[in-house]
């Protein structure tokens, strides 16, 4: 009997098994994440302080460290229940064009508007701000994936929702802002007028198409600036990790159902989220000795925060008005070179994997991005689905692994997110299809210099 | 015991409860749709002639009036495991938001790359052909669905595709033209220099933008001329119908699962293959006398060829090239005024479901575009998927009969199809958003004089 007779293409859970908690991997970890800092003081952050940005529930979240469950709200769950579960895919066709006895498995969370597994977090941070009675949350944007999640989850509640969106991406993405828009969010390019932060840098920059770190500095600044809002973020901190466990205890509990171990655990990092979520419950068997598994994050050679960054505290912003946080970092200054998987362009990581991979509990590998976008079109036309760039750095390991098995007959098998779809990334498909796409990996000397700027806070 | 603790937010087949044969409703009308003629002698159209232009297998299909079920080929079967079952969801948000008793449901048919139903037929046509030894196939898209539908069943077999796109939608939708071209589709635009219709077109109407009637002429000039080559069509045929009665089917027994009759279903018609599709297995128990249900196709006030049109014998494309039909038209020479659901904006019917019509088997309405976007965004918000202009047809007749529903305080059972998404139908957001979308309907005397054009062959 085959494996095709046995295991359905999709392996969707049924409502009833839906996970009705969420993980906190950081209960089982031996060494804790490092806790962040008071950029002022460099002592912990306190709830107090941390609570004029973010909601008071996620504040909690964020600073708690030993409770391994949190029990996921109704509300979120029902929501959950509209574009979850997302199915656990078994790329049969894959693996047969590739004539590997590997057994290739990928949790695909791209089948919802906002194209990719951002989602999970968004309606968790909209609905605690709700139920905080607030009227609205900021945040900013740079590809767009988390801006248009958190539209969708802040229309779906009731509540404002603005976004600061990098001002090039504004321009170069038109149909990401429509979407926002269409979701009824307020999107401004930003640097902007309406903030301070936006003024000075219009001010020194006349004609900056923008950044991440400016528009972060101005989502802060609007929400504590105005009564009733918070702000909110897609990535890199324990409590998106938290939500994004929902991906790792869905897949999980799909491989139980047809008693699958997984041998590999693949997924593209940015700043973790995605990673974080879909290895959470196996890290933690593996962290309490209960099986061990091998984990590999991937990141584009481009920006290679695990591979060659330093593990410090760093801004997490290039503003340098959020807390500072321990973690794997190419220093807030680092400017990436050109790379079409932004969301993959953040100069640090979660400190949560940080310390994860820090303790050698997970690997690394970094890939170019003409190696990323061959896995992807092959990836298409065989599975039918056309990946983001995020996800497809995932999708090329897991395609070297595969291959790797096909040498040494090894029958390993191999689970990997495909965080989402690449619908809105024509542009960069474009360029590939037409051969004039380009590899960048920066010197040893760029480094140098982002590390340079790191502030002088480690002991 | 609500229905929320009986009945999922999704229901999802089992990959063994998906259907093994297509339906063929025409085995079960007493008046069987008119047959094909040809434009010369107006004599029925016979195998032999078709098979010029269409795969030896199809032929078949779309002459076979009395089988009533076809098995669908293992390979098909396959292929359609990567991206269906696709869901039945349960809208019981929309129905709380609205605060009707009836209960509504929806048949997601656009969680797949293609991003509509259209990958249903493209998969059978393409199989078809390479299963006959074809070396590829041709097609003409509009807006784009169908043609990267069948870019990727050609990509999964190996066959070459050759897409002649409107140079309008080529020039104003490059994402989807980059969508097919990753799938490896040769993608032209519209009039071009690669066939003698195109040129001559293009000499009489230099810089003209194209139409979908040229784009036709072109696709089967290109596959009668080429040797291993055949011409494919993603609506208004009969073939198309019977591939898409998988809708439905997976529709009937999802609901059979729950035993859920429904009392109406609702379905956008522009060519007819997703209304045709869904509505397939409960016409046939209409037509046999076991139950009743009624049917509703929503077309665009625009393009009204059931509700405005005439039942007559008219050319399927404007450049008379291709067989004749009896449909409701509004006339192969109707130019439907700018409507941003690409997708019906056709001047006839298919067959089947003309005759249908005729027979009063099923209503008919339609409705103006910027209600649509309204309904459209009602439903983005509250269900969390942003859905097609054409889809969004069926969202808004939906709505209104739930809002009647309420005002009686009928508890009735609503299904409709949701074809697809609007991922890349942001223009048409945008101006909606923007306040700039208008309306358009014919006068009659705009109707008469495409009813001028009509051959003179009805008897």
């Amino acid at each position: 009997m085959t494996d095709k007779n046995k295991i359905p293409y999709k392996i969707y859970l049924e409502e009833q098994e839906m996970p009705k908690q969420w993980y906190n991997v950081r209960a089982d970890m031996k060494h804790k994440p490092a806790p962040l800092l008071n950029p002022d003081t460099l002592q912990p952050m306190t709830a107090e302080e941390l609570s004029g940005v973010f909601c008071e529930e996620l504040v909690k979240q964020e600073l708690d460290d030993t409770t391994a469950y949190f029990d996921i709200p109704k509300e979120i769950l029902d929501f959950y229940k509209m574009y979850r579960p997302s199915p656990l895919v078994r790329a049969y066709c894959l693996e047969e064009a590739l004539g590997t006895p590997a057994k290739i498995y990928y949790k695909f969370e791209g089948n919802n508007t906002s194209g990719s597994h951002k989602l999970n977090s968004a309606i968790a941070q909209a609905y605690y701000a709700k139920k905080q009675g607030l009227k609205g949350v900021t945040t900013e944007t740079g590809a767009g994936q988390w801006g248009t999640a958190l539209s969708m989850a802040c229309a779906y509640l009731g509540l404002d929702c603005r976004v600061y969106m990098v001002k090039c991406s504004y321009e170069q993405k038109p149909f990401r802002r429509e979407v926002m828009r269409t979701y009824g969010a307020n999107v401004t390019p930003s640097p902007s007028e309406l903030t301070r932060v936006g003024r000075k840098i219009l001010a020194e920059h006349p004609g900056t198409t923008g950044s991440l770190g400016c528009a972060i500095s101005e989502a802060v600044e609007d929400a504590t600036s105005h009564e009733g809002y918070r702000y909110v973020l897609g990535s890199v901190l324990s409590q998106v990790m938290l939500h994004q466990s929902v991906i790792g205890l869905e897949t999980k509990a799909a491989l139980d159902k047809y008693n699958i171990t997984p041998d590999i655990i693949i997924g593209c990092a940015g700043g973790g989220s995605n990673l974080g979520g879909l290895i959470a419950p196996f890290m933690g068997e593996k962290l309490r000795g209960e099986k061990d598994y091998r984990f590999i994050a991937v990141e584009p050679a481009s920006c290679p925060s695990l591979t060659r960054g330093r593990y410090a505290y760093d801004y997490c912003d290039t503003g340098m008005v959020c807390p500072l946080a321990k973690m794997y970092t190419l220093g807030s200054g680092f400017i990436p070179s050109a790379n079409h998987a932004g969301g993959l362009r953040y100069h640090g990581m979660s400190s949560v994997l940080s310390q994860l991979y820090d303790d050698k509990l997970m690997t690394a590998v970094s890939v170019e991005q003409t190696s990323v976008f061959d896995a992807a079109t092959k990836f298409a036309r065989i599975e039918g689905i056309l990946p983001a760039p995020e996800s497809s750095h995932a999708i090329k390991v897991a395609i070297d692994e595969a291959m790797r098995c096909k040498e040494t007959g090894e029958t390993k098998t191999i689970v990997f997110g495909l965080t989402g779809t690449g619908y809105f990334d024509m542009v960069a498909y474009g360029k590939y299809n037409d051969g004039d796409m380009h590899d960048y990996v920066p010197t040893d000397a760029e480094l140098e210099a982002g590390f340079a700027g790191l502030p002088n806070v480690n002991l």
